[in-house]
């Protein structure tokens, strides 16, 4: 049930905590009923807090002129850990996927809605993911936000760092060439 | 000593021309033979023709006013599978990497120069790999073709065709954000 815990690893783990180490599983279980009931959403822009605030939405040294959406708070938490982002975000907690019914409706965008009416940003970075619905939800965004006077931006796709045109496959290789950037001087 | 063989591979690549395809020994030493012959370089692009000029850069189609760097044959080839670009090319047979004695004056830059002061090149597209070699060759060229009067573009470096923002290393995410694009309206 849990991600990259097979019924294997989890008939060890089970076996572990009953046998070895009962009071871990007091603890283990007393730690997710506890996650359970303080961790919501932060009330600006949906990703996990045990506050009404995210430690991000709350804090002075964010660009509030700047907002990424991502899909969701791993996807925040990966951004975070590139340290080179120094805007907010607004979690989207899904992406559209019309074969699961998930519509623009599903995504809940009002409170997108209502961040950007704010007036404070000036740049939505559409930060989904270039999978299929990542992108027809960035698509979809970029639509639904133009006649704003914000900047959209959508991260760029292309070459990894590091990569060679050799072991890249050809879809990417055709969008590094179409989205070539122009070199200053 | 290809790529690819080891010792155990190329064994039983010896064993099966000797003992059960000798005809096939002499057609592969013939073949590679005649190619060591009659295969050289364009006299345009470098890139491996059995003429003068390869093909492209001897037939009427393409965009002669863009031109794509590349370090090797191998990804002039990677290029043209993608079906996407429709310029010519110039082949720099190896990139900088002063580590192993390679510096611009081994790269071999004159027929670039030539190439870039004939007029009709209106953008060169540095198109070599991300690698430290390659991208210190980009930047190298860059520099060197400025005041030229001509566009200078570098493909661009992001997240993979159908790529997740949680499997892609940091670097590669934070360039994506670096490079993000605008989205028209």
């Amino acid at each position: 049930m849990l991600p990259g815990v097979g019924p294997r690893s989890a008939q060890r783990m089970a076996y572990h905590l009953l046998q070895r180490d009962p009071a871990g599983a007091d603890r283990l279980a007393a730690a997710i009923g506890h996650a359970r009931n303080t961790i919501g959403h932060c009330r600006l822009c949906n990703t996990f807090t045990e506050h009404e605030l995210c430690s991000l939405c709350a804090g002075p040294q964010r660009d509030r002129s700047l907002l990424a959406v991502v899909e969701t708070p791993a996807d925040l938490l990966r951004i975070e850990q590139t340290h080179t982002y120094r805007g907010l975000y607004f979690v989207l907690l899904g992406k559209l996927s019309p074969l699961d019914g998930v519509g623009p409706r599903q995504l809940g965008l009002e409170p997108l809605a209502q961040r950007v009416a704010g007036g404070e940003v000036r740049e939505v970075v559409l930060a989904t993911g270039f999978s299929v619905e990542g992108e027809a939800t960035a698509q979809y965004l970029a639509a639904w936000l133009t006649g704003r006077d914000i900047r959209v931006t959508r991260i760029a796709r292309g070459l990894p760092v590091g990569g060679e045109l050799e072991f890249v496959d050809s879809g990417t290789l055709a969008q590094a060439l179409l989205d070539r950037r122009e070199l200053g001087p």
